[in-house]
């Protein structure tokens, strides 16, 4: 899967991957009118909101982009009718030939994260037979418990040839507070970023792991420090647009083949139409908008690459 | 709820809470057959399979606990048909009086982090109404993306009266890669620990904060230390029973007031009769093995207590 990632990278020349985060206030009227004209202001009227949204705009920018993330928090609030519509989603977005990274953050203890890894990656068994969960193509993980969180998934992974996204440096103004002290000089997230290259190094695609990091576009000096760390990891940026980060900080998250790195923009696209360049495109025809901010996106990263 | 917590450990003198973490190969053959021939061996089969052994169990111990803490994780392995599993046993617990510890380990930035927390302790809006989603009394988190976790669940907690439960010291044998790594002299955990004293401080019961910590039975010296740092705060106490814990381990995790801490048992106690000593109780009557489980912990604890 992580030489499907690089390869739609080339192809689509746009290290991009769209944060499918629906909230209520993003989705236009006419989309929530009809949702609720069919289920009532229920969780099943929500569920249908955010399923028609997330539709609407993948039909109008599949072509451009490798891969989606969709948040599972988003959908989770919504309760099991949320869920529903996050595997919804996910199969339409595999439908339409795009990697799905879940932004499911999990992270416990071994046989917790064996449940995990199997209901979202890989296939439970029942009875004598087995069935595919969430069926996440990437799933971002959290460290705090070490290798018993990662290594369940890993095994899950090397079967189904999908990979991981491991929490390293994140992009929230209090990612600091932990992830920054000094242990023997160097920060925690550097210490992390080492393990992140050992959990991956004997699991290797083509040209990067399947193991790869999550390193917030917001702090770029640390993301040239730790593209250096993981040469081999790709890595996954949040924090571009509405979070503060700029093309221009994304250079050093990038390898000197202009591969290694995937960045995340949100609301920046599925939220467009809210936004002032592109309000004349307006709420009626907002996945056009995030069309357009996508095209944007792009051009705004290869510029800066270009330039790097 | 912090103060229920205290109030029913104090009543049933079980500072016990049961670890609803069902697992097909815990679940007797007659319940499983059942389910099967309702359902197919098909997810729904599971759940259901999931939900009468976790109904039974409770049904036979609810009156000795103050607490059950279903982990998620075991229910999301089941796709959505588990998700509703998860959801009902939740009720079904609150209906018989218990207080429900969601272990979702949740972690997240500030605007997700606001989604789980509506979607687990608080209430979602749609249009002009609001749902309650999953309604647990207490959630576990992660504390490694820092404060931007923690506050929209305490915002949320504060409004519905619930509480939280923040790793600080993990019970699985990895814990240590980054948890014990020193900064400034002192474990990462006991940096997490000062932060929970902070989190909690404005956010107190009678006599414990609403913002508790987990640290795992199987550090028994770390959690002397941690049990000093945070003196107000009541410790969730993983690891006991099958992961390697003793009842003469747990005693430094309490407070001189016999309170403090509450220790999860989970495999111990609902998968009882799968255990040589409950072994002639038999598979048939596996909650009677979980009911006698639970009464031989509370008087392992107990006597570890009276022995301090």
């Amino acid at each position: 899967m992580i030489n499907k990632l690089v390869e739609k990278i080339k192809k689509t020349e746009a290290p991009i991957v769209v944060g499918l985060d629906p909230m209520m206030k993003f989705i236009p009227e006419h989309i929530t009118k009809a949702a609720f004209a069919e289920h009532g202001e229920t969780l099943e009227g929500a569920a249908e909101a955010i399923w028609q949204y997330n539709k609407a705009i993948v039909d109008n920018i599949y072509d451009l982009i490798p891969a989606v993330k969709p948040q599972i928090a988003m959908y989770e609030q919504f309760g099991i009718p949320g869920l529903v519509a996050y595997k919804k989603t996910i199969e339409y977005c595999k439908s339409k030939d795009l990697v799905v990274i879940g932004d499911i953050k999990r992270g416990d203890i071994g046989s917790t994260s064996e449940a995990y890894a199997v209901g979202h990656m890989g296939k439970v068994q029942v009875g004598s037979n087995s069935f595919y969960g969430f069926d996440e193509d990437f799933a971002t993980l959290a460290p705090y418990m070490g290798s018993d969180t990662i290594n369940p998934f890993k095994k899950v992974c090397q079967e189904e040839k999908k990979g991981l996204f491991i929490l390293v440096k994140t992009s929230n103004p209090s990612s600091g507070e932990f992830q920054d002290r000094l242990i023997d000089g160097r920060p925690l997230y550097e210490w992390v970023a080492e393990k992140v290259v050992e959990w991956g190094s004997d699991f290797m695609g083509d040209s990067y792991s399947y193991i790869g990091a999550v390193v917030g576009a917001t702090y770029p000096e640390m993301g040239k420090v730790l593209r250096e760390i993981m040469p081999k990891s790709f890595i996954l940026v949040p924090g571009y647009g509405a979070q503060g980060g700029k093309g221009a900080d994304l250079v050093h998250f990038f390898n000197k083949d202009g591969l290694g790195a995937i960045v995340n923009s949100s609301r920046g696209i599925i939220a467009a139409h809210q936004q002032a360049q592109y309000a004349e495109i307006g709420a009626a025809n907002f996945a056009d908008a995030s069309r357009q901010a996508v095209i944007d996106m792009r051009e705004d990263i290869k510029s800066a690459l270009a330039g790097k």
